[in-house]
């Protein structure tokens, strides 16, 4: 699939929401667990119920790799019923994997071949040849981990070097203290193309965003973050929309656990269309519908 | 297991030599592939012919995932085959994860408890808290990126900033330009110890050995790349020796894929031997043993 076709999709549904399949099977409905597959079935009826609502769903790969061999059968069974009944949507292996090339590649054939996901989140550390193995695949996309939503992206992420604290005592300011995160924005666009990367940014903040838009303009961008974690889905439209819409917002707990009653994918529902009809609503504001 | 009972092992065996299990099932003896677990077989006989001759055992996960379930089973067996057999060797899951905590600690139900391995791989790139739930279980470790031995390596690892560069410009140097993996070692050290933190260091070049050294004096450091990846033994072992040993050097390919043909294993063996004589040699030379 690549940014048009996204685009396309985005437009029609109204929506540029992704369902977080973050499926743990400590925390689904009680009345699933004497079904064959138990996450499986969860998943189905999620899908079933936010399809409408949804551009992309993203399984969280940890939730099924912590279940062994069964975990991967329920995801494999996961994918393969999104691509039969709802082919249009964007799938998200969100996997963080990222090795030396020939270990990469056996990534890329595990989520690009074997399951046929779309794409895969990726981390960036070891550099242009970990993540050289996914944009070989026409129409798959790496999205490239760049400022996450979680306390540790301070430790490295926005990191400003030793260097830039020392300049500051100096009272040296010379404006280019580049944080980590926006390297990684600047360096991975020498990789690929704006139809095979995107970047993981989080939603603690807008004025982030912001700054990420004035490096990577035209770059889809996978936004987590907004509700459990913080984040106001309106502030972030605002800052992050381009063009081409350029934002696959997810939410994963606020919709699929919204409800562990037997009621789960009716609430699910729910939830998706709330966050559907506020983005129509941030789309037509921007002129994009 | 601890760094004590680790480096008890490296003295009784006079080797720091841990083997790559990256089992990649089209390379692996053709004679092996009607077996009904063709990878478990291969593993078998690889662990059962150089388990004289190595203190650790690092499964390549991706070579696992990418045949799906069967892949997973293929490791689990592993795993239980290493702890029933030889359950003085340290393992190592070579999966390179990382995630926000709630994640993290997906992953580490998956290696510590559901398969037992000693030690994960982890890339740092979202901090402490994306760490943290794999320091939780007393005896494991983390194994954290450093420095790796790819070439993409340069593009994040080793980046001085365009701060440092502006610096060099002006004429100015102070001598704390610090490049992304050594504010890696530094920090991670505030997360654990030296008896649940190692750190992956390539060995493309022992200079590099010797500066992280500089800042990580007592850590274990994993070091793949001696051999098909290019580094010397010699030279790393000289740079990189501690008062517990504190290496770890892989060799995958070199030993495990030595030969293709019926007597692999036996190959094997020679190669691994080869490397563990040498290491006798390094560690009566430090007066380690």
């Amino acid at each position: 699939m690549d940014r048009v076709q996204l685009f396309e999709q985005i437009k029609k549904k109204q929506s540029y929401l992704c369902v977080g399949l973050d499926s743990d099977i400590d925390k689904i409905p009680k009345h699933l667990l004497d079904k064959e597959d138990p996450v499986f079935e969860f998943n189905k009826a999620i899908i079933d119920s936010t399809k409408e609502f949804a551009v992309a769903y993203k399984p969280n790969i940890a939730f099924y790799e912590c279940r062994g061999s069964e975990g991967w059968d329920s995801l494999k069974r996961t994918i393969e019923y999104i691509k039969k009944t709802a082919p249009e949507v964007f799938t998200i292996a969100d996997a963080k994997r990222g090795d030396i090339g020939n270990t990469s590649k056996m990534y890329a054939k595990s989520f690009f071949e074997n399951m046929n996901f779309d794409s895969i989140t990726v981390a960036p550390y070891m550099g242009s040849d970990s993540i050289g193995p996914f944009l070989e695949y026409p129409g798959k996309w790496a999205i490239i981990l760049a400022l996450t939503s979680n306390q540790g992206a301070s430790d490295f992420q926005t990191n400003k070097t030793a260097f830039g604290e020392s300049m500051v005592r100096l009272g040296i300011r010379i404006g280019i203290n580049t944080p980590l995160y926006e390297t990684v924005l600047s360096k991975a666009q020498e990789w690929g193309t704006t139809d095979n990367i995107m970047f993981v940014v989080g939603a603690t903040q807008a004025s982030f965003i912001s700054n990420v838009r004035s490096v990577a303009p035209d770059h889809f961008l996978l936004v987590p973050g907004v509700g459990a974690q913080g984040g106001s889905l309106e502030d972030i439209s605002i800052a992050g929309l381009n063009s081409h819409c350029g934002l696959l917002i997810n939410s994963s707990r606020g919709i699929i656990f919204a409800s562990q009653n037997e009621d789960f994918a009716d609430i699910a529902a729910q939830k998706a269309k709330e966050l559907q009809l506020q983005m129509a609503q941030l789309l037509k504001d921007k002129e994009l519908i």
